[in-house]
């Protein structure tokens, strides 16, 4: 098999840089994952349960967390009754092109009940992302097939290197038509009418919780739908587009995003209060018509008092939903129970939202 | 209430530092200001009335135009049969987050009759809008509940200084099949099938007009619909977005906007002629399938004689359609009557397309 | 007639321009073109034949190359049953605003059978683009009416200079419920269903064949659609944005378009393999629901051997297909075959998707 052959002189190339001590950089690993891609039903909004292919079984797949220079290796299985592969999305594949993931192109697609191992070299910084590479207007627009890849810059911006909190939110749209059927769906005619961030529709999203003075990176993806992102209170800086950063950030109060795009912004908490924070493509705000849903938050500081018209006043609230807690975890690949799937055949899981006072 | 409470600590602050000479400048004023809402029909095209909740019985909603560091006071009266807010987009609302205008966020949304106050310092300077945040899928984007708040700022760029004539215009979408009836539409599968530029549809828009050695700014707000705006026959400098300066402008034939987003774009008029201004969306030029209607404008410099063929060519000017005469005014809140809907129950008024002369 | 006066005017200028040596540029020629519009019929897919107004009955039109500083004349003659224009997106028509194009506006339409004479200096270098201006959601959006005029800067940028392989590629939306039929189509309610890269889907576009070390310049146009266009492997800089140099290129994977923009993204070859590269919205990779069609390719370097397992491995190569062979040539208008339409009443042409291997 060609691939091998290939890998096999990377190997030698490797070893050989390792044993002239020219290894990239003296931290780099090898970081080895193994990940599974699972049929479940994912509870995206009260009223709509969308069959996903979702690796581990979560939406979005698992946070992986290297460093730049790592040596990546993911070990996939694919549990499913179609085929997938995975596309590293923003990583160059330097000499290792075959582990790009598209299919007929850079390999073969990974058949049910088979397994694939991708290697990579971590050769981009920045906020990158995975994602089937197989008939992507099913399985990365409607059945949830994508993740967060961040690489850890060897030399990080001096803005950077301020940030105190660290967010991963990704914006994608649904189609309920279709959201229970496997193999349907993907028609350009076809519009979504469900939103979400990190697979979850408002008001069953959490808030971001910060205190004053915190430096807060928002690091934005659009796996599926464009997004018009707006945080209330405040202007955000652009640091990175892509991963990669820009010579002059310039400020926002809104940032577009088209599909495929990721945007780094560093945000000053400077502003006590609680900030709606929201897509402002209007109807990404109104789940099949119903307002005040889909794709919106909350940023909340801490030390205000929330006051009793505030509908999340007492909401269970879940510090990692936007994996500010895994991002200071050690590297590694980092799963989260609050995007897990469930099995259709069982009796259907509690909802977040049944936990929180609706104050309308 | 707390609301109250928090203002009358601001109020406090205020006090004391205006007792020790302490104002943000020595210009800032009080700005009070009283709106309403009121529930009208706007004549958006020809064949297309629109019933709108519309602040000051006009769409867009009054000018409202200020300094930066100004303390401003609105006092908004609902006159409409459901409820509202104003949010203040791009306002940070500093230690004012109870202002921000936020259903069951920071504020209990305003109950049909009643009123309400809202305070704030106009902290951020630039192109800055208003909008209602109730159920904004129907309310902003088929509704009409926006307009223009401009905030002079005290050091303007060496490139505003520059500017002769001060335009505003905004771009937005409507729903001809939800239009006459109130709380209808918002759903994500709807499509916007007319277009206007400050509530107009071309040919009953207005033309710019400006003389050679002119600096035009235009300030491009996109409310409800993604916009691609082409001048022909000139670049346009991108000099602000959100009402934050660039640290370098960059020139631009079409200028992508999302719903939420503005650009501050400043031309040099220098090419005397006749100058076609549209939406570059192919659908926003055609209301309902009927070409060369929609989001659309001519720039006509002074001096060119007109040809027979123009079909503005005898077009009853009016000077402040883009608020180029208002922009010359004291500060203060302009009302424009070419943007006041009309009350349904009377006979429709005369529209401003029957005193048009049609080229074609 | 007004427009011929305002000529002589020019042309006596232009005559004493020259007598007196002031030509703008020593180099500075007279490009005479001569151009028709026809009633073809373009094979977009294998099941999508579209009706289309092609000029020189080709989609996209012929690549038109001159210099900055060109006087261009193109004599247009209408040999369809509808009426027409064109204009010239980007150039300033400095002192030609009567050939900007635009129907009763700068003049009144071409007519079937008639002809019409453009003259103007090609007074903004970069790329540019030409479209018809009348009902433009239907004859731009729906039947091909557009082509790329690329006019080389006077100064070109250092950056520009590196270029070794110049690529056109104009990406666009077509609707088969109304391709088959002239009058129909344009109403905004419409989506769009198949997706092309000038004027074919995949796996009718061709691949890019680039050498390692080569320095490829993409010259992106989104005539009538939104684009995300992303490349794998690499990143690209951003170097023009509608024709105009940007002061500080920046690099991204993802590059979004809306319609009526151009950006120029100059790319290192440094990254051998077999890479992706495609428009990073779902739909417009699904040709009404297809997966793995519409507005795709494959950037393929010279030495990489390519696997059995590789759709397009004995796909029948044409170098010109996104223009790099025709920008080798001198300047002029350069048609393309692989752009033709075809006479409807005769039995339909082989298509290209014949003589390649489909890998799945």
């Amino acid at each position: 098999m060609q691939w091998s052959t290939t890998m096999t002189k990377k190997q030698a190339l490797l070893a050989l840089c390792l044993a002239l001590g020219l290894s990239a950089s003296a931290q780099a690993e090898l970081r080895k994952f193994e990940m599974t891609i699972e049929e479940v039903d994912l509870q995206v909004a009260p009223n709509l349960a969308v069959k996903v292919w979702a690796y581990n079984g979560q939406v979005p797949g698992p946070l992986i967390h290297v460093k730049e220079g790592d040596e990546v290796e993911v070990l996939l299985h694919n549990n499913t009754t179609l085929s997938h592969t995975i596309h590293w999305h923003g990583v160059y594949q330097t000499n290792s092109w075959q582990s790009d993931g598209v299919p007929n192109v850079t390999q073969e697609a990974i058949e049910p009940g088979d397994s694939y191992t991708y290697r990579f070299i971590a050769d981009k910084p920045g906020s990158l992302w995975y994602h089937c590479h197989v008939n992507v207007a099913e399985h990365v627009a409607l059945r949830g097939m994508w993740g967060p890849l961040i690489v850890d810059p060897k030399e990080p911006t001096a803005l950077e290197k301020t940030v105190t909190k660290d967010a991963v939110l990704m914006f994608s749209g649904w189609n309920s038509e279709v959201a229970q059927e496997y193999g349907k769906g993907g028609h350009p005619k076809e519009v979504s009418d469900y939103f979400s961030i990190n697979g979850k529709s408002f008001p069953d999203t959490q808030p971001i919780r910060v205190k004053k003075g915190d430096v807060l990176r928002l690091r934005l993806f659009a796996p599926t739908s464009p997004t018009a992102f707006h945080l209330h209170g405040h202007d955000a800086l652009v640091t990175h587009k892509d991963g990669l950063p820009l010579d002059k950030p310039y400020a926002v109060d809104v940032l577009p995003m088209m599909p495929g795009e990721r945007y780094d912004l560093i945000v000053e908490m400077n502003n006590p209060g609680i900030w709606m924070t929201h897509d402002h493509i209007e109807h990404h705000t109104a789940n099949a018509g119903k307002d005040h849903t889909g794709s919106m938050l909350v940023v909340e500081y801490e030390d205000i008092e929330k006051p009793d018209y505030y509908m999340w006043k007492d909401k269970q609230f879940d510090p990692d939903f936007y994996w500010i807690e895994s991002m200071k975890k050690p590297h590694g690949l980092h799963e989260n129970p609050a995007f897990k799937g469930f099995d259709p055949s069982q009796p259907p899981p509690a909802t977040a939202s049944k936990t929180m006072h609706h104050g309308k």
